[in-house]
């Protein structure tokens, strides 16, 4: 693999360009990595992955203390290389489905260390979760909590679990990834009495072993008030329930949302100022309410692996509509990435064999998809020579791209490429139309 | 199957109620068929999907003689039994893709009938199509025509085209699904002279054969005067190229978007009045131009399709949030019906064990995933005693359904299943967490 001295960084330190221009990666130059592989390319950055644990567990560690966890929310993006590299480094994991829970299973992750979350968890689910041993599910409402302890009574269990709580705040964040107001389809929410209900239905089944509360108020936080007034609202309700039940927690789950950066517009986050100012207000708090300091759980998902992650296309046409607008069509779209689809989410995007000119044209960045909504981000400044064959690449694609992706069009998905420190890998191989046609009589 | 008999119709004839108040669809018992095949579950009323073909291929060669062609644009809705079914009724097909393309073929469709449309085809693409033998490429702009001029060249043939081009027409739906605006990112638009310089193009390139022009203005149409409109942009463009460069086009393909009734509130489309009116007005306005009237072709997708179609979830619970709202999560959501978190697109949800009383609550109906945009549907009037293992169906779901579902949370896509006259069958089985992983190293 080429590598080519660094110049300078655009919006993260492991994108950089070459001194003639040429997009880099981890330090691999993307054009390379684009022939070898083919495109529509997932690009994941390895080392970035691995420090970004590390960094985020230490400041855990740090502010809490050892018993203290940070959880891999594997949504962000689910295959089993992913879960390697989480058991490697020491981290939990948040899993959503019977899907996620099958991939970290087979990829040898120790599923007592999972935390089985969703909104809507089938008697299947639960079943299939309780014989693989998961060690905690995060219970989202009185209807589940029946079916685990029903289910749990059957296996002869008592099973581990945390409560999803709303702890009633509006992160000031945009709808679809707010979660912890009172009006969210997740979790039992304290305003409404619906969570001390809860923990006391949970107290009283003989399958249920109540280890705590967890809430997760949003994504892309980067105001540590946020977390904090999040805190303060969930050791309140910890204090309540010892006056109320007698009962205080062993786990608290604090959730996730740290925010990351997709376009130079936006902040960078200090997570260990931010875990740190969490953990003062914490212990803080809990001295003030005159409760046992739970072991304290975060989540994270996105903070992980998005700034880890590149997807690199192939531009297909590029298109001028004379008073109107321009448009470069790529060899993917909202088939890899319905973000821009679905919310309006910012990307930075940017030609690969070339720094952008002074002087260039600003132009729609769309999908081949037959479809007007498959937009990837509007107004991306491109270089006026930009044509059918070159490359360019979207930055920050490593959370909910490659797990959000669909056949839309029986177009196939992009592999996933790992790179390591020292050579890349496949970790998901590129998608074939026979695979889409298996299911197919 | 236990079939019952029908006493009234919800939103469509083929959606019906036994005496007992069990829905039923294509008078097949719903909670039959949950039982048979499981949740989440797609049905496709084969009867259905067949009658609309016969009834606007009859329109349509009624309204423009035996040349005329209706194909379908199989994005809608792409599996194999699909493109069988278009095959036994007479239709052509319009695909999208190297997938789409393959799924045809897979299934037996003869693919001199196909039209391969998209914005974006790469030279494997078009390297591919021409292998097959695919009968029309509808060329998007000038880089694709320069690109199959020189394949075609290699492969020593002439390959018949046609030439996407943008109308103006503003159809006055929601921005998503226009896409005969002039700001498109589809087409030639023929406002700015590039549809003209495009026909040049095409006419002066020795491996292209130049067959027509094709337009598509947007989706969910249900007022004629748009396709009117189109139709007349459209000739008087034809009759404009005659006397730029003395060409006459034999096939002009005026697109689909005939409108779909979701909801009570859409209006039910006389098609064939529709295109009987469309009919009248070509004729008399290729007259008043001094043209020869080209082959005539439709591209309906979501009208042969969409009410052929239900979705069947089992509830996983039901919460109420005294002072704000209520939820019904389902085993399903946007992981196989996208369209609300897309589009906001209006659906009809109803209960599948009982008529909705006239007493009843207004709840929003969610998915499983983690996501707070995973919502199928707002405001749906829901029986209070609505509980978990109940049964829902949505109605209308066979367009862009099934066709654009991911694996989000990791969550198998539901199985196919094909309501014919006598029997159930599968035609796309469900996806299991095995068939996920398959990419997976």
């Amino acid at each position: 693999m080429m590598v080519a001295r660094k110049t300078k960084e655009i919006l993260s330190s492991n994108v950089t360009r070459s001194e003639d221009g040429q997009l880099q990666f981890a330090s691999y130059s993307v054009t390379e990595l684009a022939k070898e592989y083919g495109t529509p390319l997932y690009l994941y950055d390895e080392t970035r992955i691995r420090e970004k644990c590390r960094s985020i567990l230490e400041a855990v560690k740090e502010a809490f203390g050892s018993s203290s966890r940070v959880l891999y929310a594997s949504k962000a993006a689910s295959f089993k290389q992913i879960y390697r590299i989480m058991k490697e480094e020491g981290l939990g994991i948040d899993v959503v489905s019977r899907g996620e829970i099958f991939t970290a299973h087979m990829a040898g992750f120790p599923l007592d260390s999972a935390y089985f979350h969703s909104n809507n968890k089938t008697d299947e689910d639960i079943s299939y979760a309780i014989s693989c041993g998961v060690g905690h599910f995060v219970v989202d409402g009185e209807d589940e909590l029946l079916a685990i302890d029903r289910i749990a009574k059957c296996a002869k269990i008592k099973q581990k679990v945390l409560l999803r709580l709303t702890p009633g705040i509006d992160p000031h964040t945009y709808a679809a990834v707010a979660t912890g107001k009172v009006d969210s389809k997740f979790g039992s929410a304290i305003e409404t009495g619906q969570a001390k209900a809860i923990v006391g239905l949970a107290l009283s089944l003989e399958n249920i072993e109540l280890h705590g509360y967890h809430c997760h108020v949003g994504s892309q936080l980067f105001d540590a008030e946020v977390f904090l007034g999040t805190a303060r609202v969930m050791l309140e309700f910890v204090a309540e329930m010892k006056k109320e039940y007698g009962y205080e927690p062993t786990e608290l789950d604090l959730g996730g949302g740290f925010g990351v950066r997709y376009i130079e517009e936006h902040p960078v986050l200090d997570v260990k100022d931010t875990v740190n100012r969490i953990g003062r207000f914490v212990h803080g708090k809990a001295d003030e309410l005159n409760i046992r300091l739970p072991k304290i759980c975060f989540e994270p998902g996105r903070y992980l692996v998005a700034d880890a992650g590149m997807t690199v296309y192939t531009v297909g046409s590029v298109k001028r509509i004379p008073g109107y607008k321009s448009y470069v069509s790529v060899d993917g779209g909202m088939t890899d990435n319905p973000r821009f689809a679905l919310y309006g989410s910012p990307y930075t995007i940017v030609p690969v064999g070339c720094e952008v000119p002074i002087e260039h044209e600003t132009m729609s960045v769309v999908g081949r998809c037959c479809e007007s909504g498959d937009i990837l981000q509007e107004n991306v400044p491109m270089p006026s020579d930009i044509k059918r064959g070159d490359l360019v690449a979207c930055l920050t694609t490593g959370a909910y791209n490659y797990s959000m992706a669909s056949n839309y069009n029986r177009i196939p998905r992009p592999p996933v490429v790992m790179l390591g420190k020292d050579t890349s890998y496949l970790a998901v191989r590129r998608e074939t139309p026979e695979d889409i046609i298996d299911l197919d009589y």
